[in-house]
């Protein structure tokens, strides 16, 4: 076994052989032609820039997640992407420089020094689609409406989406005085659902502060959570029930674009929460522990590339994709076997089928059409009254 | 200009905008389309590899352009893939294990650590195909033939090919018992052309092997290149006339599929030698230094993945494809402007649109019609008689 060892990938990292490739080529295709038709233009970005654009508006897991090289032409350090997403902020704030809404998307492989979970993959094909220069909640609903038309393109099924706002929480912590350690162990707690440190850690807030920040963890579940929420935080902070009353307009467009779709909202476990600054969302299918697509608002990515704009938009994997979805993405595999010949009235004619649309193999010095079957043949070319002519392959 | 310079890419890197971007893909579905009408099929490789099988059997050359890290999971060292054709190879031969012919293609982009000459970028998008398990010369005349249909499908104007074979020189130079660095010397002063120095380093050589190691370097020019070689090359080695036979009959294939194609030989000059193992060929068009597209067969390369197969490919840039072609790529942008608005029946007749293949841009929150044009829009739904409809902008 040393031999094949020795060429082992490296964990997380895979190849896609024939035919898996082709229905990935084919879904890449669906998903970019939808997202062409919600008016989204495709960027290519770049495998690699300067670390310090890459990691741009981002936590530390994203540096974590990071490959870097030093550029020998430069001697800097620059990082594999390990998302597109700030990427695609830098072309929409430094390049591009529209004014009013810009919408933009992208399909590219990105890599992961860490996996993001144990046993998933360091090589996924990122997917996504994100929406610049609009703040208002149209946005939103926009981009998760995509995002929903691309999984039910890709057909998968029982999908489910979690949704929140990370700025009631944020609302909170800052009328309550909190900020920095205190701010963060909080978060911390309020993540966990650890209801006696979140009591411990509120003992100095204003009391009617305190409570909301301690009913805060146990809102979460179907659509009655927004009710129950805009009872308990009747008299909370205008950026707080600004925030509740954003997240309900998007809920309930929503459930009127989508009443099919399971929601479920968490006001206290907030993804992405160093990120995003307004809604956050994930849809996730049973039997699978990560979200299988997700995004959210981050309107002050742009500020660290010289311009801020209000930026929202959602990204997923393609392999995922494909692996969950029951679209059909096998092309019937039809073709016509050729036989080997330097004849030139046989080339014009393969010539001629190949340009007509058709898929046409033709057989090598020696090879005779045993083999047409395993190219993928159900025809074959056979010399006819002196005219190359498609018959069926005999059987 | 802080801010500016603070995000230029790395020199080399580059990232595609709109409309561009959309361009490329247009034009890397039709090439994908074209190799699959050939019975080519696509495989999909990962950006990072184990060094060692990314430069199996290759050489120093790609070595230097190869970015190194380290991989954290397994603390081996990995590369970035600066040529995906070794990939492949190792696909061919480790993991597909197929018998008889495989049909392969790519594209994908890679990364050179350094630019292979002056202001070329770093970041090119690799697009080839490759043919395994043949090693008569119908596999070369398809594979170039396919190449020259790719450059004929991207309309590049004014295109010139380089055609060589390896073995002669090489059949030449064991003959004479050169070998290591007596082979090397020679072979330098053969791409330069430098007789005297040809004639200094044959002197030692049997005579009518020393006249034809000479005569090659001045074996170049047009097809009666070829019949000059036959009557110099006439007493040589098996193998080399062997070669020169192979050579001869894939110009004269070439000739009759192509008879408008400008060829040019060369039996000195051989790009590659180290890397393959017969014949070699490239294309150029006016103004360009460096080839557009390039290839040759390379038979030695399965073996260092555990199974010796033959082989023969091509490979070119996708943006270089784009950007000397002259083949309409633009898709006329069309489009439907919707308003702004919660109404159901507002939302239904977009969805309907859109799944009818019509590109529907909405309006956010406070945006108004105005902007209908500049989205690319030539329509808009309008609200008649209690319908939404579709009708020409107003101008």
């Amino acid at each position: 076994m040393a031999t094949v060892d020795r060429w082992l990938l490296p964990d997380g990292i895979e190849e896609v052989l024939p035919p898996e490739a082709a229905r990935i080529e084919t879904a890449r295709r669906r998903v970019l032609d939808l997202f062409q038709r919600w008016g989204y233009e495709l960027v290519i970005t770049p495998h690699v820039e300067f670390l310090e654009s890459l990691l741009s508006g981002s936590g530390q897991d994203l540096d974590l997640k990071t490959f870097k090289v030093i550029d020998p032409l430069s001697g800097r350090q620059m990082g594999l992407r390990a998302d597109i997403t700030p990427q695609v902020a830098r072309v929409d704030a430094h390049t591009l420089r529209r004014e009013g809404p810009s919408r933009l998307c992208y399909a590219g492989s990105v890599l992961h020094a860490k996996p993001r979970a144990l046993a998933t993959s360091r090589s996924p094909i990122q997917l996504g689609a994100e929406l610049y220069g609009d703040s208002s909640t149209s946005s939103d609903i926009e981009v998760i409406s995509l995002m929903l038309e691309m999984l039910e393109l890709a057909m998968v099924p029982d999908v489910h989406m979690d949704l929140g706002h990370v700025g009631i929480y944020r609302g909170l912590a800052r009328a309550a005085g909190l900020s920095g350690e205190a701010e963060q162990r909080l978060f911390d707690a309020m993540q966990r659902k650890a209801m006696d440190e979140i009591a411990e850690l509120t003992a100095a807030v204003e009391p009617s502060l305190a409570a909301m920040l301690q009913a805060l963890a146990r809102l979460c579940g179907g659509r009655e959570t927004l009710d129950a929420a805009r009872q308990v935080l009747a008299k909370a902070p205008a950026p707080v029930t600004e925030a509740l009353e954003a997240l309900i307009r998007i809920a309930d467009q929503l459930a009127l674009r989508y009443p099919d779709l399971p929601l479920y909202f968490d006001l206290g476990e907030l993804r992405g929460y160093h990120y995003h600054t307004g809604v956050v969302f994930a849809v996730f299918v049973p039997g699978v522990g990560q979200s299988i697509a997700q995004g959210g608002r981050y309107d002050d990515i742009g500020a660290d590339f010289g311009r801020a704009r209000p930026a929202t938009g959602f990204s997923t994997d393609l392999k995922t994709l494909v692996s969950l979805g029951k679209a059909e993405l096998d092309s019937r595999l039809s073709g016509i076997w050729a036989p080997y010949g330097d004849d030139a009235a046989l080339w014009q004619q393969i010539s001629r089928l190949r340009r007509e649309g058709e898929r046409v193999v033709q057989a090598l010095d020696g090879q005779n059409g045993e083999t047409a079957a395993t190219a993928g043949c159900d025809r074959q070319l056979i010399l006819q009254d002196e005219t190359w002519t498609v018959a069926p392959l005999a059987s």
